[in-house]
């Protein structure tokens, strides 16, 4: 994506969608700030691309779910009724839109006079291919806040990320990839990544997309860096049955009562 | 270790720990339910290895903590002072038993009649190496329980455990890693997992020892089934940083009023 295309963006997206669908694909999960590229230049450039949840990027996505019998969830810029521009992803379905989730903990220049934070939780939807939560990249970090969408009865949380580049150790998978698995691993929740790949204004992306099983393994390869579009066969069946002993489950083995350290401010 | 050889189980584990003491090291962890083994017959069996906090397994660690300057956490069976037994950990420095804890999220056959789940939140203490807390195993895979010890100032979680062998998909590093990976990037906190190995009555154990820095990566090799000792040299300065961008910090980014999903009953 290139930031101020937005024509050529949205016609991007719309062919990567449609080679989605051919390949079989129900749900279908783009990045973060899908449509518009990520590294404005400041909020005057942001808001020449920000679009409402009613703009024409969302309704072209209704559209495609409609004509498919889709699941898409995917980010945007998103111009608030309020003035302000969030980090938004929406889900849509053949019956049109579902949710729309701002983005809670930003990242970085984010937070430099571009987007406003969201306040709400993750959005957890019954879709006629199971019931999906939604979660944008950095919010990944917080356990407390998947756990939330988990909790909620999230089968398969998507989320699209944008996530930065950085060195890591020799042999070591991606800290983010990292964090997923265990986020899926502790709750039995399959989880969606889609990440932008590629160089944009000096800013080199992971390309980390993946998708990961109840377990917390990949169901995909990792492939680093390329575009791609990765497809998995999923049996949410798996996301509902959190236990994993005899005595064992994931969410009843809980002890609520006992994490307020968690919400003191 | 084997159930019932109280003696000879004790000396190994002092011979552990002078060996530790040889190498270099000042924190040493040991494994869960170190001194006694782990697949007891019944409680029964349980209740002839369990020592209260006073009793002679703790008082050997304490004197060899005061003699050489260590921290040494270290699980064992407690014998409460209520009758009831836990699955217990306690840190002991050179002036003597700092903290009991009892492990609050009970695994399996724990919960068969043998340990009660204790109900305190995670120990962090101020030692001459730095300020440490102490989880035990399964308790790990509830990231708002490794949150709250973050939470409250540990720049190194001590994790005596008993991973039981399971299996996984060719290529994959075990699960259980990656959450402690993962709970130490998401709190840039340093954590030190003991684990025990080989077989016992039928059981497999992991032996997944390992350390891990304060950005989710090991320090040490991965030996996955050895008798092995691990050392690794920290600094913990790293986990008092909890910066990861110009405007990032993985505490202070957290939303707490946001996370009352994860207190509800």
């Amino acid at each position: 994506m290139t930031v101020g295309e937005t024509l050529g963006n949205r016609a991007r997206v719309r062919a990567a969608i449609e080679a989605a669908v051919n390949a079989g694909a129900r749900v279908i999960v783009l990045p973060e700030l899908a449509n518009s590229g990520y590294m404005f230049a400041d909020l005057a450039e942001l808001r020449t691309v920000a679009e409402s949840a009613t703009g024409p990027s969302v309704r072209e996505w209704e559209l495609l779910a409609q004509e498919h019998d889709l699941v898409i969830v995917a980010g945007f810029a998103e111009a608030g009724d309020d003035g302000l521009i969030y980090n938004s992803a929406v889900l849509v379905d053949k019956t049109g839109l579902r949710a729309v989730y701002r983005k809670v903990h930003l990242w970085d220049h984010e937070k430099g006079n571009l987007f406003t934070a969201g306040s709400a939780a993750p959005p957890v939807v019954d879709t006629a291919w199971g019931r999906i939560g939604v979660a944008i990249c950095y919010d990944l970090e917080f356990p407390e806040w998947v756990r939330s969408a988990a909790l909620d009865g999230a089968e398969l949380l998507c989320c699209p990320v944008n996530w930065p580049l950085y060195p890591r150790p020799a042999g070591e998978r991606p800290s983010e990839i990292v964090k997923v698995q265990a986020n899926a691993a502790v709750n039995r929740m399959f989880i969606a990544v889609a990440d932008r790949t590629g160089l944009e204004r000096g800013q080199h992306w992971l390309g980390g997309s993946v998708i990961v099983d109840a377990d917390g393994f990949p169901l995909t390869r990792i492939t680093l860096g390329e575009e791609t579009m990765l497809l998995a066969d999923i049996n949410l069946a798996k996301a509902r049955a959190k236990g994993i002993s005899a005595r064992n489950d994931v969410h009843a083995d809980r002890r609520p009562s006992l994490y307020t350290r968690v919400t003191d401010s």
